[in-house]
């Protein structure tokens, strides 16, 4: 078989430039296009000096893309835009999509979270929810993957094997999250500039930020009854790393045993010692995601500390390990850097 | 009557130095001693080059000091040597200690928590906490206060009007603290090199933090009744700065009312509006906290969000703070700098 | 005689919000006005959230501004559209300008680095240097002071002497500066995000920035011939700080010397001894500028490294001690604040 | 052929943990022993945590190495320590020595720069100069090579051509040079705590760096008389990344085109299009090294930037691509990483 022949939708964002970074050293995969609507025509190092000794397809248009001559795509398109580019993909794509679109179940969820009605929601039913550690079979025989985001692989990957066990009380879930500020995308905004931004912290989207649905969806599945989070968010000025401290009630020795017997086979998640606390300083630019368990003072409550990379783990590297398995590859395939530290 | 004869005992670190930033511009003090063992008989320039065009007097080792021509210390000492320095000043001078020595009232909590019988039991029990917003009167007639500690007042002070008016539920207090790295001190160790803490993001001393004994005393205060919470701290990239999210059982709306009028006086502790959050680079070198009160989405639920400069409100401000009220100056004396931003 | 009744025309800027926190707390200015064309009608703690516990005119349009009723205008609007704002004030403000509109004497001059005609030549004409050090006795009776930006001030000021006085050579001047990134205001630019800025360091305008101008300008009226300099600005990540490196062909004695006696009267400058080099940190938040020399290895050369805070001595400090010279106030009146650090 | 059994000395430091990130993942290369002496015993995980989840050999004290089983040593002590050490290696292994200890060739030359006498000048001079793209043939033969330094090859390379061309002045360079907070170490100092480096700037050892020798030697043997050049460097609040500014007189044409002929075979350095300007963050963490040139407003001079990653192409990949050379491999086997960005 030949190289995997790719295109990645949205070549000009972060999560775009994070998949051709770590997808051009790959044999397994070939570039061979990259859109990006606003700076179609321009050469990839123009728009990313970072990745300017590559040889790449230069930008393009979507509509300009052949897609009879794409086995892959990866979409890093914004939400809401995504639905339509998707819908209008030749069935011969199989398609690993990093938006928001399509990793609700119910369009009545997407409706309420998103304000407006999903416009293609035979795709949504048929899309499989990207996270490899718990959907595994489902990604490998499905067309449209929707890779899951930041904050919800942080939060939900340690949540989902203590909520279906019964170990904590699911009434009283609090996800107290820190990412830092590539999340927030490469668009030109106020908030973003590096001197509002750095020598400060804040928290936003208190009680009401969108990926709270992704966090009831999938821990109401794992529970068999409706289940709602309190989740909230920080900015915190680094580049990289998203931090969930999570705070439930229940026993941390046997949280700790459980996770750690959950996650001892898979490649990329790493339960430490009872105790010990990962930092996001140490999975930064890797796939790793890293969990620590601590009791609390008081009996019978634990704290939970998650960390990932949100551009690899949480964004292009996680999408990349959801394609290796819908393509038969190694689901390490591409991901293996160390982390980079300092 | 003439400016007070000032000490700082402990003047190399970064709250002595606060201090001197602080003290220096004001009239109403006159800093006539500055102690720093290991540095003493050096100038204050040479050991903070920021301070270096400021006429001060030559740093001393505190047994140099004449206490007989000073009216009051400031003692930023290390917590536990602090104890036998106290003891030995002089009757007549009147003392804000900054560590956390003399803050807790009960030997036995003092003894469990930093592990040594405290030894100025007698000092222990006559001093008075220096949070000025609740221990007001009791300041103004005291010799020596324990001026409270930046992570306790970032979170003390939202909720002892709650807890006091039954507004929460005391049982399930969780506090989510996160700390600027100066609040570490200045000691050259390897976990606050500039490479191990920037661009990364960690908590510690989770479950276990010796700040949690305050939080219990005043709780337990407040309520009539043992309290206990939870409390995590984490370091972040960045110099100053303390931010606090607190997650409570409660009516939003009635803990907005209830601080919006507590704190309503008081002119340093300011509370937003319902829904709105503060952040700590809005605080930055000022004197002033910042209180935000959200109504989680799920019923019966509040997040409180409170933030202050931790050298400042948390430390070298807040003792300013309850010096001015010792002597009977205008609270805010020396205080009303404006936040820096950016 | 009463407070200066004071406008500020660009108040939502960096430089506007600076003067807001220096003046808010000085009696000697009443701040009467705030202008800020696209946020009119909202309140600067809207904007600046910093200052929200200011009370403060609410932002307003230029035009909405009754001008009879101010005595003196601080001008922080950009570059071009401030000549047309300042013709249009009446002839009874004094103003002080923070754009590099009127700093350039020759219209010529102005045409060639800004691209266009200067649009107000006979104020261009009548427009005073805002360098306090060097045109103190024009300050003072200007109606117009064209105050120096930031990266002029930090390398003019100690050069000029040395021309002057024929100590360095003045056909090998290398100007090596550094600027903070609030340098760049506060418009939302992609190459001003966090991401794109944190951790992470360039030269920009190389042998192109207009701020050269300034350069020759002053240095050949000090040389009293046509002086070029090379000047190369960078980009670093943080928020406040300017420092120049500055290569000349001079003994180093003599040139510490020089500048050691000409700045000995000055309050906001400040000569190292030789050999000692300053930090932009130590300077930050205030009006310092700090000032070092260094012999180079080789016989016949220095290095002189210069700071100031681009923020203050750079930009609104420097215009307060301009607006002070010219109201007969105390130099120092507003500008004592110590730096912060850290 | 079997995988080149390998040991790091000195494993505990940045430059060490550096290696194990690039070598761990490279086939070519098997990690047989690492030394730390004062860590000796614990397991690379608990001293860099980033390195957790990668098998490797225990630390161990230097004398516990079998060097009867290893191949090939890096050797990253500290300077000074490293002659001992290196002189008590058996002849079978082959060495590239990370430290400063062999990389000038005049005994005197030591001597004066290091203060105190070379102890193993016999090794001294059968090392070779550890800059690929200049001594790749005599690299290739060595037994011992003394890898060039991140300041030097930094500056030295673009400079090399220049002067064996007699396209520069060599009496007039400057060399102002910025690095990041990494290049100081993890040694736990004041210096470098995070509230001592971030949010500023400075220059240090003006005038005297001891890397200005190396300097020297490589410029004077290129230009076939005796150079000396002005050297000056600088700490910047990031990690990684070195950025030097260097002023020659010149013709920026002539400069760009050798400078783009002499390196256009190389795979890791890369010259940009005239007046292109290359930044740190996007060479960070690969082995690039990118060069702009750019031609001064003034006829006659010129000025280059020159960057490159201080712990990649500045050490640790810069010892393996000489590793690689040494034993026949493809130079570029374990460094074509892609820039990590943002």
């Amino acid at each position: 078989m030949g190289a995997i022949r790719t295109a990645i939708l949205g070549a000009s964002g972060y999560t775009g430039a994070e998949l051709v970074r770590l997808l051009s050293v790959v044999p397994e995969y070939r570039l061979v296009a990259l859109s990006a609507d606003r700076k179609a025509g321009q050469g990839m190092g123009a728009v990313f000096p970072h990745l300017s000794h590559v040889d790449l397809p230069t930008l393009a248009r979507i509509e300009e893309i052949d897609f009879g001559a794409v086995d892959h795509v990866f979409c890093a398109l914004p939400h809401a835009t995504t639905q339509g580019v998707i819908k209008g993909l030749p069935d011969s794509v199989r398609i690993v999509d990093l938006s928001a679109d399509f990793r609700l179940r119910d369009p009545a969820d997407y409706e309420r979270w998103y304000g407006g009605a999903h416009t293609a929601t035979d795709l949504q039913k048929s899309a499989v929810y990207g996270l490899p550690e718990f959907y595994r079979d489902d990604i490998a025989a499905a067309r449209l993957v929707a890779s899951t985001g930041c904050y919800v692989a942080t939060g939900v990957t340690p949540l989902v094997p203590l909520v279906e066990q019964g170990l904590i009380d699911t009434d009283d879930i609090v996800v107290d999250a820190k990412s830092g500020v590539s999340g927030a995308g490469r668009a030109a905004k106020e908030g973003t500039l590096f001197a509002e931004v750095s020598e400060g912290f804040h928290a936003y989207g208190v009680g009401s930020h969108r990926h709270t649905a992704e966090y009831d969806q999938e821990l109401s599945k794992a529970a068999g009854r409706p289940v709602e989070v309190t989740f909230t968010p920080h900015l915190i000025p680094q580049n990289r790393g998203i931090l969930a401290t999570i705070y439930v009630k229940g026993e941390a020795e046997a949280i700790h045993a459980a996770l750690a017997a959950r996650f001892e086979p898979e490649p990329f998640v790493d339960v430490l010692p009872l105790g010990a606390l990962p930092q996001t300083r140490h999975v930064r630019g890797s796939n790793y995601q890293r969990i620590g368990v601590v009791p609390d003072r008081r009996a019978g409550r634990a704290i939970l500390v998650s960390v990932l990379d949100n551009l690899v783990k949480g964004a292009s590297g996680q999408a990349i390990q959801n394609a290796n398995i819908m393509h038969g590859l190694p689901e390490t395939t591409g991901l293996l850097q160390q982390p980079l530290f300092p």
